[in-house]
């Protein structure tokens, strides 16, 4: 991690040189945030004889109290291991934590098109016999830096910011694939997506506010601000996303005292892979979007890394930075004031995520953080820190490649699928997805025994979809479900709501079945079409 | 695992036949919580195909859907592995997990007084070399059963709820050490005692509400209310803790529009080894207490099990029922209304807790959850379930006696350290601690060369302390620390405010030193105070 180390400061100070300041936001908090104090006992960790933190080799503290008559403050140096009334870590139970993880290049950048044998769901894949490493954490370091790994360490109550070394490797991710467009920007853990965006709610939202949002959206993310009587507000869809022209119109158009709110400060954003229809959001419309307004732009991008673009094949650090290179760019990369506020996630059921913001933003939900989660579980964070060590930069990058490409073969496997049990015809929309969208409309395959002119060769249509621009990434959640989720579930509240046109909205997923359970899948969908619409 | 599910059913049944079920408490709800909904997508996962939850021979899926013209909801079984787009286990880095662990019966019982060894810490007292225990957790498990513990279900996502095989031991664990007093408790996983806390707030307190409290509190619960202008109203304390009478003087006198907001509905209270001053509750304070108030009783108990009492030496299941028969009674054990919510954490930096309340609040707090923190770390659960499992309910009390036998040593040696190091006389509180406290106050040890009537033999009182009835708890915050957190930070917003009299408060802890630098960090005190007051 110590390359980690320097680098950070490196691009700190590069990127001080060059880049703006962000400016304030502090007239966004809402008031509760306003009135958070920094957590008295906290301030203490800054004594403790945290490996590193201090020198471990005398443990000084600067200690100040005040006598019982208020005369004075009284300064001690003292060496003392004695510190918060925290527990030893010798009574910690766990001694070691070891852990067998898969090769950062476990999965290949090119697998063929059909699976070669279909026993499992994609070892198969896997270009050697057992694509593993192991490492064990112990208890104890000899001699710990800074940014160390050890239980006495990562099972100890700490700062809400967690152990340094992660959040380390989070600064260089951020660098290095969003590339901020101003110098002081800085992270946070959470744990996990959800987490993140209810304390940026918790952060900026008032009761009653209004929050746009594209109008198919996260049901979960809307869930979180409901109960506060937040309400969405959707903004059309084309097929690159969000529309600027109407979110212009909504905005110029806002009438406080009609409405019975302020202007919306707030904008929930899913840029790329639009859960759930899969747009994706490219270079211009983003800067476009971000002119527009000055709303605090909370931009959630689970499915990011995975956009099913055309497949970089290349090994090596060269094939890493042209699939970084061919990323769309984040808001942070066109946010010189420090106005965007962007969730990340880094792995499945580890509820372990980051935000990303300006300086003030961050120690705001510092505070947020110290009266509820605090850090996050000294086990996900010890063992995903190692982890990250272990494959590094570059491995990270290797590894979210070949996931990539996995899912882009599976992908390929349910749209050959739909090829192989319908009879497909492209871009006949009707007006059912957002304007400019590439489209496929299903019929049955067999041809009508006797030709009829209002059927058609094919009898009618029974199911449109947009080809997915990404697949389910691992690291996410779910993606257009079989048979699972009714479109409603993701309405943002425009005129899909249930009951209205357009409510016959499915969501496919590809995420979890094998080649032969994907086939299955699809003949079961034709199968209960040709039932519903009694065809057969 | 097993048999704690079978016990959990026994337990509800005769549960059941006995005890009265909770009263309906939900006009404690603030708005926020009347108007969360359920998360609509983790209702689909009742469907999902989870090992356990549904036959893994055969994954069925009862499906209904609207169709496009509102006819008719359609209703088809599908066998199908495409659930929700969640990402396929095989995508997940980690392979396994291991980890090495104490055994639960590491510490003695019955240390010696003063260490053999004092080379290190406590590894002296271990009674063999190395006792400690190993497991692995793979991701795949053979034919798994609802609670088993593998990687493909622990790191995947899942509901807010957590894996089954947890919250099955900690039922046992609440029904065993506890003892309800009302049968349809349960219990729910969060990310720790704060997190805990963070949510109860969230669920019942409006802004803006006045909460009791101890007059001598924890900070950080204070501060988790105060950003939402909710004011703590401080209660006296005598030396068992809260006091009956100025209760019921409080509330009784509460004039709603002098005061400005509505009479109190939330108590938060550490009846054990109360931080910071280490009293101690007993049953009849708390069962008086408990018939005063109508008030929803927030039950905060790090210290629960380490409660300082005459230590229970004997082995196995029977040393282990008297040491539960020993402990305080929990408010549960009084709580006939369902009206108290309990908080419990597991261990330190693991960020693994429980509450356990009434099933309509407990169904409220699993809304607050999915929108928040959802499941606790997938890491965190796995590693600790199997921990558990391994321990046993019986390992886990054998092992919460070895924890607290320790402290009791360590405590033995601050006592005897300030005994050694000054001079001491009982009972001369001056007023300085709740009223009924055994006091000890300290001179210094040196006789004055030349006796002044003023000085007297010993000099001036140096400092007052009251024994600790508790340890610092290895699964707790911190408790009293040498010369770290200036009483007022305690202040529950009482006289003790700086600036009033009572400020010169230290707090004093004996958690993390070892025997020669308790004894130095006595002595350093010894030479701050000589200083202080100008003795030498």
């Amino acid at each position: 991690m110590d390359s980690s180390y320097e680098f950070a400061t490196e691009i700190a100070s590069n990127a001080s040189a060059s880049l703006p300041k962000a400016q304030d936001f502090t007239r966004h908090l809402n008031q509760v945030s306003k009135n958070r104090l920094a957590s008295t006992l906290k301030e203490l960790y800054k004594y403790q004889g945290v490996p590193g933190m201090v020198s471990s080799a005398s443990r000084r503290f600067l200690l100040t109290y005040l006598d019982c008559h208020g005369r004075r403050w009284v300064e001690i140096q003292v060496e003392c291991s004695s510190c918060l009334g925290i527990p030893h870590p010798q009574v910690f139970p766990f001694e070691t934590l070891s852990a067998t993880i898969l090769a950062h290049d476990a999965f290949p950048l090119d697998p063929p098109r059909v699976p070669k044998k279909s026993k499992s769901l994609l070892s198969w894949l896997f270009q050697s016999a057992s694509p593993t490493t192991s490492f064990t954490i112990p208890k104890y370091v000899p001699n710990p830096t800074p940014t160390t790994i050890q239980l006495s360490t990562s099972l100890q109550y700490a700062a809400a910011t967690g152990p340094p070394a992660l959040p380390l490797f989070l600064r260089e991710y951020v660098a290095k694939v969003y590339k901020p467009a101003y110098a002081d920007w800085d992270v946070l853990v959470n744990v996990g997506n959800t987490d993140g965006w209810s304390k940026i709610i918790n952060l900026i939202a008032e009761k009653g506010d209004a929050v746009l949002v594209e109008e198919w959206t996260y049901p979960s993310a809307v869930n979180s601000f409901l109960p506060y009587e937040c309400e969405p507000v959707a903004i059309k869809m084309d097929a690159e996303g969000m529309s600027p022209e109407h979110l212009e119109e909504v905005l110029g158009g806002w009438d406080e005292e009609k409405r019975g709110k302020r202007r919306p400060h707030i904008m929930y954003t899913v840029p790329t892979g639009q859960n759930p229809t899969g747009a994706t959001m490219m270079d211009d419309r983003k800067k476009k979007l971000y002119d527009i307004c000055y709303v605090i732009i909370c931009e959630d991008e689970p499915y990011y890394c995975l956009r099913l673009a055309e497949a970089e094949k290349k090994e090596g650090s060269d094939g890493n930075a042209a699939f970084i290179k061919a990323l769309p760019p984040s808001y942070l990369y066109f946010d010189t004031e420090g106005r965007v506020i962007r969730m990340d996630t880094s792995a499945p059921g580890s509820r372990l995520g980051w935000i990303t913001a300006n300086p003030q933003f961050i120690e705001r939900l510092t505070r947020i953080s110290e009266t509820s989660t605090q850090a996050p579980s000294g086990f996900a964070t010890a063992l995903t820190t190692t982890m990250l060590e272990k494959w590094g930069f570059e491995g990270y990058i290797r590894w979210l490649r070949g996931i990539k490409a996995t899912y882009n073969m599976r992908k390929t496997w349910i749209c050959d699928a739909f090829e192989d049990t319908f009879h497909l015809e492209f871009d006949q929309s009707k007006g059912l997805f957002p304007s400019g969208s590439k489209t496929i409309t299903c019929y049955s395959k067999q041809p009508q025994s006797a030709w009829d002119e209002k059927k058609g060769l094919h009898g009618p249509g029974l199911v449109t979809f947009v080809p997915p621009t990404v697949s389910t990434c691992c690291y996410n959640r779910a993606d257009v479900q079989v048979l699972f989720a009714p479109g409603w579930y993701f309405d943002g509240g425009g005129e899909h709501a249930i009951g209205g046109p357009g409510y016959g909205y499915f969501r496919l997923s590809f995420s979890i079945a094998t080649y032969e359970e994907t086939y299955k899948a699809v003949q079961t969908f034709s199968q209960v079409l040709d039932k519903f619409f009694q065809l057969k």
